[in-house]
């Protein structure tokens, strides 16, 4: 028992919706002397990042790695390509959405936030009706994010771009890819986006640390006229010093011995099967809270997360409560809560390197924590999950024996 | 699927009988470089393993520290303590008590084996009506495995030293730990026992490489008149240098960083709360089989084993290509099988650095495996565990509240 | 020979002026499973840093941490303080100050660079001069590197605080701090620093991706009347989440993880014993270049950097091509050149966990390189530098027996 | 200095004569979680070792892996092999070879041990005359050390071979190649030897804790008839379990996992590249050591040592506080004296992956700690060295050239 012990066994489940678990491999690969960033050794690495980086956003065009979080990377999306009061048109999905709004408002531009409520992600109408009516173009920019991490809500970044095209507005269309870049489905080419963001600690399986924006030839062509002051996060001199193999400054390397086997191990895996992955897992987990009686935040399936789900707690039952004994009892972290729901939820992430084994070990923690907790719930959870499983994975095995 | 992807994701489930799950933070203690194996850090380092190793015996006598498997530590035990031709009581309670057995054939010894069934570990009183018939005390030693790690069947090791007693018998007392050493309740000195043999890669934690004879006076005593041959294995020396932090040869230091470690993981979470957390994963996992309407080999819930459950596989069905499904679809292993079970049964290790959210993963990944794998059994078997583990949580809680 | 042969055996040896030589003990500390950053565990570690490098920094104010390079901390210490037009005294020390003046540029300030020879550090009687003829105090910051990392010179930081007083001047003073934190004696509060920036990767002995700003009350006080447009690099929101232990963004969990132990290990050592050692190690490294016959860049001794020592190549013989000998043949990295010097120098750093046995070792990799590259040199360089160690271990052990 | 800090700063110069300093590539090899011993992914490791480690020792016969120190594999090759009683013939070229031939009596065998001055190796001659005398083949086996590890003396297999063939005597020959195997040429099949003891720790570049036993046909078949009892180091059961790619009880797979990597890096830089730098190593170290004016141990250039060479003290002068003074001061680790030298010499490791960089580091301590311990000598043991290493690689990079 945790309460006469001081060392509480087992190794961590780590379920916060990212950073994710670092594969040993990964974590070996960074445990690595220092190497001579202007170095021959260094070129070579920095030159597999930079384009294997590429083949994750599904760009043919530069992506820029910054050596900072993902929060870096949002700036440097917006100081990049506007100008100072330029309006830029965002969706309030949720709480990490309104921090890249009120980063914006800092920034000196003038961010339109469409009120949305926090259980759905953007929706495509909405965003083209707003486009419409906008007939000078002062909208310069729609940013939306693709996973909002504090619920779980997937936005239809495809549909979105099509939204656009057809309110035939030529705003820049920026989204962030933080909590779903190497687990869903994403293709900065093809679905024309101007300028990606994303981070090193989720799907790529990296500590943070580290962030990206995928640009597109519209955004470069911006980004020549932007007035916003610029310096650490200035695209040009990067993209200049990185084809070189080298960066402006001192770059994370450890950071990029981990990017290279991250990048190895997405593609051994394939991505398609990475994504369909991602997608078990989470309809697992849904399937054991439907089954516990609860209710999940994202309340319409079309906009269910591949990499979060967040948990409505039953009224009287505190979510942060509920982490601490879920720790203290079986060592086990989930992902906290914030704005409306605040106390309200707490979040499941099933993202990374994680299977159906550790899924169900993730499930099993939970139902047990909510009965130790007296959450009213039904038992189930784990089953309905297991049975979820077993059933894709017996499909899967007729189709191959086919 | 496996079947399309060069990589199968996630963490690899090891539940195998041992070795066990290396903890991050003892392979952390052994990822570092050589030090000189006769230097002053060095000899810090070898008294506070030859000290801390005392306490996981629980003897106040010397503990001899091999570099080698636990293997080459049965072997020790032998032939430091008899002579050419002695009779040796053995009991065949399964596949590692015959090897032992048949080791001891090799070195020259006329062990005599007690047939037992392998359902059940060594029974007290047929050892105390063996010893009394030897009237003339040619039984030199009498040697148990306390955990039989292919049966997952444990002796009952004070109660045979009573038996022992009772016969009146002069014999040495025997027993192999290794797959019980800092998982199940072990008292060298209290228990009267005079060669115990442990490893270093089951309870302790720590990668196979290491093993260990502790020793009672009687043992040393009987070395002194010892005809069997040894060199590398021989007690005298060992123990001079050992006196002085060092060792006759240069001993796998690496290890020896992990030990120290390991010893301190185990008083930080205390040998009775690590004792009852294998307890109560090991009830847990009987109660999952149970549900499924499946068989164990242990048959008599008396010898229940703390560490490793073996599964009995209905008739029709292999238990190694079941262990190969779900090793391929769950990234999760167990033990093989063995001599009359072979092909018959699965093992379920339970053992090391192991708490209930990671039993759960693995019982889970039993459970989807037996419905891939189309194995009869009834669902159920999580819930019953977690139903298990709460009660047992909940219980404790209680109690700590008073 | 490396010419036959795809490996080139032996250890790296890292002589760049940073990142420097990562210790074994901070590898293995951020060889570690991610935490979450929200947690109990997460905010224990968060204080140990934010508390620990005070001490480092020698203040009792805040220290803003950065996962970010130390060009990210030299942005910050500007856009906290400073507003647009602003005008910024600089001084040309080098590569590394002409960067940062660029930087001022891009952000809309004004910097005035004050011509200097690359050769020398800044001179407290310049800026004095310069600073009382700004009568009107349009100067609001003056903006110094304590340690030159492009040529090893180092600026007297607090004789450059007493000029500023003596010309009354109320500017902001801003240190530069990068490659002599941790290496040099410092001291933001007694010496009246306003903000001092800080990096990870050299006298912290840690990887590079973190950077500080350490800031004075009246720095504090500045932010609030700044009116640079910032997000990322907001004071503001960092102190006040400081406070509880948590970062507003995801923070590089594995770099703190190290920068634990390198305070720790800082401390071990003392940090006098620290600043002494870098100061031996750059006198034997001086010795050994004027016993080759060879000038370095710094041209004055009470410039002298105790972490990088510049070395000027005889005419017709290139730096670069020297380097890339060297490595190939002894495995060893120094920095390279710039600007003026292009070609014309390398440069040997002696920074972070070095100790005299690898000095020797790469002085001796050198002196074997330049008689290979047919460099004109005298012999005895690795003698002389010989010669002074034992000349300080000797009195200093004289002193310790008396 | 040491003397106030609780830290002795920089990275620990490892010059003992073995264990040799670990690459961090091997440490990263091992520092990976336990797999299945039994399981699919083991197999396909322990095939790559099985095979690999035949390359090193240059044989196409078994070679016996053990999870024992060198000494058990001393061991090993003796009870598989011989019968009770069975004289062989062995040489005192040092304290292990001392060591071997107490193995031996306590073993049940009749060694003759022939009387041989410490400071040279076994002489062909002296070998050849001895089994000459032998009219009725009384002698079973002879016993060389390739390298004696207390002296840095390397007797000449190959010429022992031919002298015992000149004497047309059946002995099987058996070779200890611990402190040789993977730094000085050696072939177990060319140059006839029956068994070859190897062991992990020195060339082969691993922690202590594996070691190896090289198998002729001949040695084979004297297994068969082999009359010492024998079960851990049984050649039999090992070869059989080989096969499948497994052992006959649990390995220490995490020195596997090292091995694997050590022999991919032998083969990087290829092995007479590897054997030409140790030899390289070992003259710049002797001529170091006649520039100061001192001697080595080995007093006939025909058997200087390519991996350890010990120095000589001068009268009055103990070897063991020097070793003290020079660690404390140095951080550098030397070997320590035994027998009749013992306190009068000091043992220079430069043996695994070590490069003339580092070499020069370690004679640059030595040469300093000398000055410090008013050790009488001559300055210019580091230049004398330095010359030497300059002069090799000139020559070999115009040969490259041409």
């Amino acid at each position: 028992m945790a309460q006469n012990s001081a060392r509480i066994p087992g190794r961590h489940a780590l379920h916060i919706p990212g950073p994710s678990p670092l594969p040993d491999r990964i974590l070996r690969a960074m445990d690595t002397p220092i190497i001579d960033h202007r170095g021959p050794e260094f070129a070579k690495l920095a030159r597999k990042c930079l384009d294997g980086i590429k083949t994750i956003f599904k760009t043919t065009n530069p992506v820029i790695i910054y050596t900072a979080t993902g929060t870096g990377a949002w700036e440097a999306s917006l100081v990049n390509t506007l100008s100072p009061g330029d309006k830029v048109l965002m969706v309030e999905t949720g709480q990490f959405a309104t921090q890249w709004k009120n980063m914006a408002i800092k920034l000196g531009l003038s961010p339109e936030f469409i009120k949305t409520d926090w259980r759905i992600g953007a929706d495509p109408a909405v965003l083209e009706a707003r486009l419409k009516e906008d007939k000078k173009h002062e909208i310069k920019a729609v940013c939306v994010l693709h996973n909002e991490t504090a619920t779980g809500c997937l936005s239809p970044i495809a549909e979105i771009r099509k939204a656009i095209d057809r309110a035939g507005h030529p705003a820049l269309f920026m989204v962030d890819t933080i909590s779903s870049l190497a687990s869903a489905d994403y293709r900065h080419d093809e679905w024309g986006v101007d300028v990606t963001v994303g981070g090193s600690q989720k799907g790529l399986m990296l500590p943070p640390g580290m962030s990206f924006n995928a640009v597109s030839d519209k955004a470069l062509a911006a980004s020549k006229t932007s007035k916003m002051t610029k310096s650490f996060w200035a695209w040009d001199e990067m993209i200049t010093m990185n084809k070189q193999g080298f960066f402006p400054y001192t770059p994370a390397t450890q950071m990029l011995h981990g990017m290279s086997v991250a990048i190895d191990m997405l593609h051994e895996e394939g991505l398609d099967n990475v994504f369909a992955r991602h997608n078990r897992l989470a309809e697992g987990t849904r399937r054991a809270i439907k089954a516990w009686g609860l209710d999940i935040i994202c309340r319409d399936p079309k906009y269910h997360s591949p990499t979060i789900t967040a948990v409505i707690m039953p009224d009287g039952h505190d979510g942060d409560a509920f982490r601490a004994l879920a720790l203290e009892n079986f060592n086990i972290a989930y992902g906290s809560s914030f704005g409306p729901f605040a106390g309200k939820m707490f979040r499941i992430g099933h993202l990374g390197d994680i299977n159906e084994t550790a899924m169900i070990g993730g499930l099993g923690a939970t139902e047990m924590a909510l009965a130790m907790a007296r959450v009213p719930h039904k038992k189930g959870g784990v089953q309905a999950a297991m049975d979820y499983f077993v059933s894709t994975r017996s499909s899967s095995a007729q189709v191959a024996a086919e």
